[in-house]
């Protein structure tokens, strides 16, 4: 089946626009948190640690589809709830449905990778396989 | 055809992450601004003058779908494109190109619909039909 | 005395810089959840229910001075010490200590007013005096 | 008497909060990269490239203090005035300027450290002595 987490967030006046609703890009930083909130759930190390080890930097993102449902505002507890849907060889594909209680927000598809740093051009990072560690302890 | 936009961006330092790169959610603040400019560009004015005029407080997203190519990092000029592909009743789609120089870095499409503040419930934003003046404008 | 709050904040990949630490705006972000925080805590409504009540809009920042010592980055926990130091006429100073465990990371202090939309110019915010019961509700 | 630069900025709707003007931290995120590009125009690295050179990191800030005089909004173009007002062994203090035409918005002045990456520990990072070439080409 695979883990799902589920990360509360605080709504803040500062992630709300002149509208006064949350300015879409901050869903999408919920979910890259909720990402993260996911892999440390799940027992791996935040990225600045693996790095040390074996020099995966992070999971950048190759491609998000979101929905949009429903507004929020400041004052307001929503929820983040994130599953991986699938695995291929090279990347992974997360959801992630946000909830105010029972009303869904928005919802979120996102297409990641895991990355290295370059070892022959340090500020470059590559795409590798998925580690097969990182995945056993996902499941 | 319809008119066609571009917007210089220049990264800083605070829109790039650990991984050194630009952290994904600040593309899509790029294109937000990148579709506001595109209005502006046309005629329309910002939408706290537009509120005054006629109730409208913007246009918020309902979908977006982003695919990510290559990572930019701060010191670059990067540029966001941007159309409207389609017009519907209630809604329109953007279309935005991202590039350093020849390089796309990342392609968005936007659904988008324009909102007033509901006049029951000052609290609550609804959809209206694509306003015909600004459609014109865009043209 | 006065009332005391604290509150957690999970530091997440995106608040952190292409150093691997947290880039200081963000720390001004806390402290002004932390302000809103502080009073939500104490009994006041958020600003957008309070808008509708007594037309208040917020308590924009007229100053701020903030020493950094140490810094953190993502994966960690800290926690937002927040009281009000100095009631004055038409202001008031926030003192907010940021913290990991016992080890101090950033100190605050932020002077500031609350606002109303001015009646005759409603793109326009003025400072009031402090109101008697919000003061009320803090001690 | 020292390089000045200025840098301008077009405010953008997510730029600004629900009282409809400029979200203070934002004014911060503009001085910080109005102090990379003062350093760009003198002719230093960004420090992705510096790193590479002679490991500097960037400049994180060590202390902030910032007087707020007038509100922005999105649709206006404002410009960050900065200069190095004073040069001191292992730090140096910003002084930005924020102005709309000849209204000043903000002024906040800045102390900060050039900063390496810690040999013994890469998590780390400590201050250095002013680097003497990079203080004669910002005069």
């Amino acid at each position: 089946m695979g883990k799902k987490t589920a990360m509360d967030i605080e709504v803040r006046f500062g992630d709300c626009d002149p509208a006064g609703i949350v300015f879409f890009p901050r869903y999408h930083r919920w979910m890259d948190a909720a990402s993260l909130n996911f892999f440390m759930s799940c027992g791996v190390k935040p990225w600045h640690e693996l790095e040390l080890v074996n020099g995966i930097v992070g999971t950048p993102l190759l491609e998000i589809h979101t929905k949009f449902y429903k507004t929020a505002t400041y004052g307001e507890t929503i929820e983040v709830h994130t599953t991986v849907e699938a695995w291929m060889a090279k990347t992974f594909r997360h959801r992630h449905v946000v909830r105010r209680g029972d009303t869904v927000l928005c919802e979120g598809t996102e297409l990641r990778a895991f990355c290295q740093r370059d070892a022959a051009d340090p500020e470059r990072i590559r795409a590798i396989p998925v580690p097969e560690d990182i995945q056993a302890l996902c499941q």
